[in-house]
């Protein structure tokens, strides 16, 4: 045997040996996780999805209820659901519920309209809510495009200047110019997650307000608003909360700030007596002044099923498997993966990442592509990063360690 | 026999052959209405249902095609659909759809959000399409109030002043200061068609845009937006397009002014490379402009399965129908209700009346209940208002003269 071929077999046996010490821990991590039965709450095949950041998987209950909005509710009832199937008070109790996984006190969320409608909303309301004399807008220069182009709008119509910058750069960039800061929690490219505590505070100190985009926290980490004072936050529902493709977002407004929140689309259903119809706009008190227009039903009450899912479970043992779940693809990808192959742009720091693992490689593409083809699902964002999202709520240690066992194959390719 | 009960047992006799009259008049107009067999699309059971003004009822097809889109499309495809679904695609693909029924040519609808956004974004764009110097926005103060509200909003943000007036008195308030003007094409409460092309020329020559909200007129009744070239147009489509509660709204730009279309809410979606995820916002051409973020799938695509109904139909016999209707209906309530009973608020002349019937009525919240007790299912607005609206897809004259008939018989009481 030359050599070589011998360097070779020993590698392979060490490499079967890691193989199957890693497939040890997985099994090991599974059985010891209260949160694995869960996966039975959603319809999923063999496919391992990390990609339920971008689209979260089809919660079980949500089928049948979704047949009973369209073929009773509005088939049967029709109108008469307005009211007997709790239609028209949908978006304030669907906001209730999403509350305690936010860490938000009843009567301060509203569900409707897309995140972006919601960013214009909370950006011109935060404004408004600054006064006179404060003319600045911050906003994240990393964050998911939308809020940038939307905040620049909501500059556009109030008269402000936008500065887009690193949210790193806020604290010194605070001033008494500043009116609004619109961060989001966790990058969506990255999987960075931001200090919301000391951000908020120091946004507060400079007497400005902190709007915050929950898109990529909501459902897969703690929050917690109110006890960190946040003025404004909105996030989507489609990702981690599995409310499904497009499902309506929702708006938070700190109850304390809700008197004097003033809407820059303040449609009938906000209205305080909206059946009154009366030409004069008089804003309705509370979380319903964030409502707009007429709640799309379908929508929200497939979200409201997908809610469910979460009855009996703490955001905390859910961020705790997140950790345990993003700790060990490191691990793996580590393990499987060619040194120098790929480069994690996800912070280390369990304090700095949300529950993604994003890494760059530069064919980040076609590497995607065969995954996928091999039932691993991430996702490719432009140009070069390939991104992994772990949803604790049906993703166990087994499917990370096929995930990067896969990703490992396919990448040398 | 005294004087009394003889008169009595005539009035009875002539009321009795009247009513057979009618019923055999609705039976012969039954019999020859080409769009008599369209009712079986629907799901109806043996209600006269009234309100489709307001939530048009579940269109057969609309059930099946929700659970693939719920149970294949979202729990097998997950993220796939949204290429191999065409979820994607779907507010221009359904925008596209609606445009024959309200005389549009492709590419000038996008569907998306609620009525209210739309109204937002059509006035906020009107008036920057205006240009320097106009500064003032007209609007219907007899409309449906959201639109008053929002173009309220509107102003506020462009610095425009609102005055709300009767639509009559448009022409004489138009003025070198006009930026734009919203109004309602068929009034929510009466029922009033306004005079669209000559609105729409006076509106044109003051060298202002004319923003025209269908709600109550697209699926009932000819809009020919194009012909009269309007400029922008909104309109819901939960009631004559039955695509459900709270079923996406849509706006219309004319094609000449997409490329100048300034949006006010310039989400992603919107953006001409929305996966480059460029922190420069650049409009889509065309249509997509309208669009804002992620669009909500599943009352997006009951609206496509809803819109199939219309499959060889034309908008044309549509209104031949509607007015037959309501033509009909008047007549019933002359035969069936005591004189001075109620007062038709609608106008007489089909020029000037739309698909539905309002009746003013003191008492007319109580009646509603009894009316709808008896599955003649209308509804009731404020303060005192019968308000009947005809679906010609699928109410036929038998019952109209049902519902003129419990009317006559609940109005007594």
């Amino acid at each position: 045997m030359s050599e070589r071929s011998e360097r070779s077999e020993r590698s392979e046996r060490s490499e079967r040996s890691g193989r199957s010490e890693l497939r040890g821990r997985a099994a090991e991590l599974d059985s010891a996780d209260e949160l694995a039965g869960l996966r039975e709450r959603f319809v999923l095949d063999d496919v391992v999805y990390l990609d339920g950041n971008s689209l979260g998987a089809l919660p079980a209950n949500v089928p049948g209820r979704v047949e009973d909005v369209v073929r009773r509710q509005w088939g049967e009832l029709r109108i008469r659901s307005w009211d007997e199937s709790g239609w028209w008070t949908a978006p304030e109790r669907i906001g209730d519920r999403i509350a305690p996984l936010v860490g938000a006190a009843p009567g301060q969320i509203v569900v409707g309209d897309s995140t972006s409608v919601n960013v214009f909303k909370a950006v011109v309301g935060a404004v408004r809510l600054a006064g006179e004399g404060r003319d600045e807008i911050l906003v994240d220069a990393t964050t998911f495009p939308t809020d940038g182009y939307i905040a620049q709008s909501a500059a556009r119509l109030t008269g402000c200047e936008l500065r887009p910058l690193d949210p790193a750069d806020v604290p010194a960039a605070l001033g008494p110019r500043t009116a609004a800061v619109l961060l989001n929690h966790v990058d969506y490219r990255t999987g960075r997650l931001h200090d919301l505590p000391s951000l908020t505070s120091a946004i507060h100190a400079a007497g400005a307000l902190a709007v915050w985009d929950l898109c990529h926290s909501a459902g897969a980490l703690p929050v917690d608003l109110d006890a960190h004072g946040v003025d404004l936050a909105v996030g989507c529902t489609y990702k981690y909360l599995n409310g499904g493709p497009g499902s309506p977002a929702y708006l938070y407004v700190r109850e304390e700030l809700q008197s004097r929140f003033d809407s820059p689309l303040p449609g009938w259903n906000s209205h305080t007596d909206p059946f009154g119809m009366s030409p004069a706009y008089e804003p309705a008190p509370g979380a319903l002044r964030g409502r707009v227009g007429t709640p799309d039903i379908l929508s929200m009450l497939a979200l409201e099923a997908a809610l469910e899912v979460w009855d009996g479970i703490s955001i905390e043992s859910v961020r705790t498997k997140s950790l345990a779940l993003t700790d060990f693809f490191l691990q793996c990808v580590s393990a499987y993966v060619p040194e120098g192959r790929v480069e994690s742009v996800t912070p280390s720091a369990h304090t700095e990442r949300g529950s993604q693992v994003a890494l760059r490689c530069p064919d980040a593409g076609e590497v995607m592509k065969r995954l996928i083809e091999r039932d691993v699902v991430g996702d490719f964002r432009h140009p070069d990063v390939l991104r992994f999202g772990f949803t604790p709520l049906y993703v166990g240690f087994a499917d990370v360690e096929r995930a990067a066992r896969v990703l490992g194959e396919e990448i040398v390719l």
